[in-house]
C-alpha cells in the first residue's frame, strides 16, 4: 500500500489521505464495535476522484471500503480484509430541493437529520428515520437500506429513491433511475444498488422522493400488562384501516431498565442522559391520559429525578404516531384510543403538545443508553416476523430467557414486525458469549421458522453474514455472487461482506 | 421445434401444447397490434413445468416468451424471433390473503381487477390500477411494473411486490424477497426482477403487500380554458399538502374527440360504448357543482344521447379522486374546491354519488374507444416530465401538431407527470407514419431535455427499443446486458427486446 499512497494523494490532494495510526484508528471502527483497521483512509471530494481511485485499485488490486458516518450496525463500513477507507462525508452538498416536484438530489454524504430539518423548512417531509439520523449519512442510508419507525406507514430507504450516481467497482460513472415519479426504462439498477452494502459501487449523489410535510403528528403511549394484549391490539388497528406512523413497543424487561435508568440516576447524569436522548433536563409527563390507571406519573422536576410514569405491572408498551390534516387526525386519535381500551390497556396518555409527545418518546429515546446499565456489550439483532406472530415470537423469546438465563432486552417497530433484540453481556465472559452465540442462531432459526427474515433494516455486512444461507438458498446466492463478480470482477469494493461466513476464497 | 414438441407435450400434457395455425395466430398478437407469430404455444400449469421447459430450451436452443393476457403497451410478449410463447393463465390461484399482516400470495395469471375485487370484499386495498386492469394479469404487471392513475398517492407495482417465486432463464427455481414488511438480505433480487419484461426469468408466484381499503373516495372533475391553469393548480394542490389518489388530466383534443364520439353514437353504438368503458347505459351527469359556468350538463337519459357537458372552451380536463376517513375527505374537498377555484376553474363538478363519480370517469374512460375515430391506427407513447413541466410539454406538443398536422391526442396521470401521447394515423399512409415515427423521435428528446423519462409505465419491449440509448447511457446498457448474460447465458428468454433495435448479434 505505501508505493500506492502517493497516487492516491495526487488525485484526492495530500491532505485528504492519511496512514496516520490515530487516524486509521477512527476509521477501523463502526456501531458494532469491532476494530478492522485499514491501511489508508481517504476523503475523496467529487465523483471524478472517486472514480480515479477505484480505476487505481483495480490496476493494482487494492480492496476499497466505502463509510458514510460509520453507524451502521452489521459491520458495512469496516475494512475487514484491510485497504483504503474512502470516505465520503465530504460529499455533503444538497444540490437540489425541488418544491413543485416534490423530489431532492444530494450527495451522500448529507447527515440524515440535517437533511429532513432543511426539507422540514420548506413543508417538505423525507420520512425514513433511522435511529442514527442525527449523524449517519444518506449515503449510508441507501446502501444499507435504513429503515425506522416511520417505515409502517411510509415504508424504508428503499421507497424514496428514485435515482442514483454510481461509481462502478471498475471506475465507470453510471446514472440510474429518473428524477419523475414514475420510469421503467431497462433494469432496476437503483434498487439493485439500495441495500446492496457498498459492494456493487460507490454512491456519488442521490435523487430522493419528497412527501408534503402532514400539518399534525399526535403521539399516544398505551401500557399493556400483557404482550399479548398489545400484539392482538396492534393487528385490530390496522385491520380498522388506521395506519398509524409509527407503532413502536417495549417489553417489559425494556421498560423496566429504562424506567430504572432514568429514576435512580443522580441528578447530573440524568442530565447526561436527557442530552443522550436529545431531551432538555426537566420535563413534566404527558398531560391527558384519558384512560390512566396504576401508579401516579408525577414528576418532581426540582431534583431531575423522574420516571416515566408506567404501571408496576407494565407487560408491554405501545408507542404510535398518526399524522395528516387535524380534522383526520383528530378522528383517528378518538378510533385509536377506542380500539386500545378495548384491546385492554390499562394506561393510555395522549400528549396534548408537541413537548407532551417528546416526552412520551424519552422512554423509546432512552433504551439504548440505558441497556449499557445490564452489560457492557450488546449484541443486536434486527429480526422482522409478520405482525401477527409477534406475541409468538415474544413468548419463544421468554422462554430461551429463562432457559438460557441471558439478558435480553426487546423492543422494536411493531407495526411491521420488526423486533430489535438485544442480549447485554460482557464479551470477556467467554461462556456467556458463546451461549449468547448460540441463542442468536436459534433466534434466527424461529424467526425464519415464522415466516420472517433476519435483517430488517441492518443488512447483513459481516455479522450476520454466517447466517445468510438460513435465509438465502444456494441457487439464490450463486445468482448474487454472479452479480457482485459483473458488477466487481476484481473483487476490490468493500470485500468479505454479505456472502462470506469468513474472507473469501479465489473459487467464492 | 418439430421435434421439441413432443417433449413438450410429455411436460404439460398433450391438451397443453398447440401449434395449430389458428391457434398460433391467437397469440401472435400484444395492445401493440403487431404480428409475430410463435412456432408454438404452451400452457404449463405449475413451477415444475416451467422450469422443465426452460431447460430444454437450453438443452436445444429454443426462444421461449412468457405472456400473460397479452395487453402490453410495447411488445414484451411478443415472440419476435419466433419460438415458444408460454401462456401463464393457467397459474390463476390467489393462493393466499392474510388480513392480518396485509399480505396475499399469487400466481401469475390472476387477473389483476379479480384480485382487486376479491381483496376488495375483505377490506383491503391493493392500488395499482393499470387501464387494462380488467384483463392483464398480475404476471404481467410486475414484469412491465404497470402503474395507473392512482400512483401519484400510491405508486405503482414495484412498490406492492415484496418478493417472488422466478424460475430462471436456465430452470432453476429462486424464491426472492420476504413476507414482511421490510427485509434487506443480500441483493434486492425482487425490485431487480420488477420492470424486466420477462427477459430474467418467468415469475410463477409473487407476494403481494396490501392497504386497508379507504374508507371513502370522492371524484371531482375540473374544467379550465387554458392548460397552463390546469398545471399550475395541480403544482398548488400538491404543494398545500393534499395527495389526490388520482389527478388525471385530458387536452383540449381529447376532450372534444370523447364529447364528439359520446355525443352523436346512435343508441345501440351508445349502449356499446358504454359496454367498453365499463359503464351503464343510462347515466346521468354528476349534480353538485359548486362552481360550474359554461353549457348546461343536462342529459338526455330517454334516447341514449348525452354528452359530458364541457364549456365550449374547455381547454383541459382535470379528474381528481380522493380517499381516506369521511371526515378528512370531506375536508380535503373543500380545500381541494377552493384550490381549483382559485386556479381559474371554468367548471367544478363534485361527485355525490358513486354512480356520479362513475359518470365523471366515463368521459376519461372513454378516450380510447374514442381515438379511433381520429384513424384506424395509434401511436402510442407514454413519457414522464416532472410535474411542472407538463405545460412545457403540453405547449410543445401543440407546436408539433401544427407544424406537422398530425393528429395527436394526450391524456394522463397529471399528478405524477405521465403523460400518454396518441398519433392517431392509418399505417398504410406510409408519409404519414414516417412523418409519426421522427415526431415520436423529437417527442423523446424533448421528454429527456425536460428532465424527463422515455417510459413510465408501458416498459421498453420493442416498439421503444430503438430509443433507448436516448436515456440510458453505454455504460449502463452495458452492465444491463451484462447482468442479462448472467441471468441468461444462453440468450432463450424473450430475445430480442429492451437493448435490441434490431435483432440481436452474436455480440450483443
Amino acid at each position: 500500500m505505501t508505493s500506492i499512497i502517493p497516487k492516491i494523494e495526487a488525485i484526492v490532494g495530500r491532505e485528504h489521505v492519511t496512514t496516520a495510526a490515530e487516524d486509521l484508528l477512527c476509521y477501523a471502527y463502526d456501531a458494532t464495535n469491532r476494530h478492522c483497521r485499514p491501511d489508508a483512509v481517504a476523503f475523496p471530494a467529487n465523483t471524478d476522484e472517486v472514480s480515479y481511485i477505484l480505476k487505481l485499485a483495480n490496476e493494482y488490486r487494492f480492496f476499497v471500503v466505502p463509510r458514510g458516518a460509520g453507524t451502521g450496525m452489521t459491520g458495512g463500513a469496516l475494512a475487514v480484509q484491510g485497504g483504503l477507507v474512502l470516505v465520503m462525508t465530504r460529499f455533503s452538498r444538497i444540490l437540489a430541493i425541488d418544491t413543485d416536484n416534490l423530489v431532492a438530489e444530494v450527495e451522500p454524504g448529507v447527515v440524515t437529520g440535517h437533511f429532513q430539518e432543511v426539507v422540514e423548512e420548506k413543508g417538505l417531509f423525507y420520512p425514513p428515520d433511522p435511529s442514527s439520523a442525527p449523524y449517519s449519512t444518506l449515503g449510508g442510508n441507501v446502501a444499507e437500506c435504513a429503515g425506522g419507525p416511520r417505515a409502517v406507514k411510509y415504508g424504508v430507504t428503499r421507497d424514496y429513491v428514485l435515482g442514483l450516481e454510481v461509481v462502478l467497482p471498475t471506475g465507470e460513472i453510471i446514472r440510474t433511475g429518473v428524477r419523475t415519479a414514475k420510469g421503467v426504462v431497462g433494469y432496476d439498477l437503483t434498487r439493485l444498488m439500495v441495500g446492496s452494502e457498498g459492494t456493487l459501487g460507490v454512491i456519488t449523489k442521490i435523487v430522493l422522493r419528497l412527501f408534503p410535510l402532514p400539518e399534525v403528528v399526535r403521539t399516544l403511549s398505551v401500557v399493556f400488562s400483557r404482550i399479548h394484549d398489545a400484539a392482538r391490539t396492534i393487528s385490530e388497528v390496522m385491520r380498522s384501516g388506521i395506519l398509524p406512523r409509527t407503532v413502536e413497543y417495549m417489553d417489559q424487561a425494556a421498560i423496566r431498565c429504562v424506567e430504572d435508568y432514568l429514576t435512580r440516576l443522580p441528578p447530573a447524569c440524568q442530565r447526561h442522559a436527557d442530552r443522550a436522548t436529545a431531551m432538555p433536563a426537566h420535563m413534566a409527563m404527558a398531560g391527558r391520559s384519558p384512560d390512566t390507571t396504576g401508579r401516579s406519573n408525577a414528576s418532581t422536576p426540582g431534583n431531575g429525578v423522574q420516571d416515566i410514569g408506567l404501571p408496576v405491572d407494565a407487560g408491554a408498551m405501545l408507542l404510535m404516531d398518526i399524522d395528516g390534516s387535524p380534522s383526520a387526525v383528530e378522528a383517528t386519535l378518538q378510533h385509536l384510543v377506542a380500539i386500545c381500551d378495548k384491546g385492554g390497556a390499562n394506561q393510555i396518555k395522549v400528549a396534548g403538545s408537541e413537548q407532551e409527545a417528546k416526552d412520551l418518546w424519552r422512554a423509546r429515546q432512552a433504551i439504548s443508553p440505558a441497556l449499557f446499565r445490564l452489560g457492557p456489550d450488546k449484541i443486536n439483532e434486527d429480526i422482522v416476523v409478520p405482525r401477527n406472530r409477534i406475541p409468538d415470537m415474544v413468548e419463544w423469546i421468554d422462554e430461551l430467557r429463562s432457559r438460557t438465563g441471558l439478558t435480553i432486552v426487546t423492543f422494536g417497530h411493531a407495526g411491521d414486525g420488526n423486533i430489535h433484540f438485544n442480549i447485554m453481556l460482557d464479551r470477556r465472559d467467554k461462556e456467556t458469549l458463546e451461549k449468547a452465540e448460540s441463542a442468536v442462531e436459534e433466534l434466527f432459526g424461529k424467526t425464519i421458522a415464522l415466516g420472517g427474515t433476519i435483517s430488517g433494516e441492518h443488512g447483513i455486512g459481516i455479522t450476520k453474514a454466517p447466517y445468510i444461507g438460513m435465509e438465502i438458498g444456494s441457487e439464490e446466492l450463486a445468482l448474487m455472487k454472479r452479480i457482485k463478480a459483473v458488477f466487481d470482477p476484481n473483487g476490490i469494493l468493500n470485500p468479505g461482506k454479505i456472502f462470506y461466513a469468513s474472507p473469501p476464497t479465489a473459487d467464492d
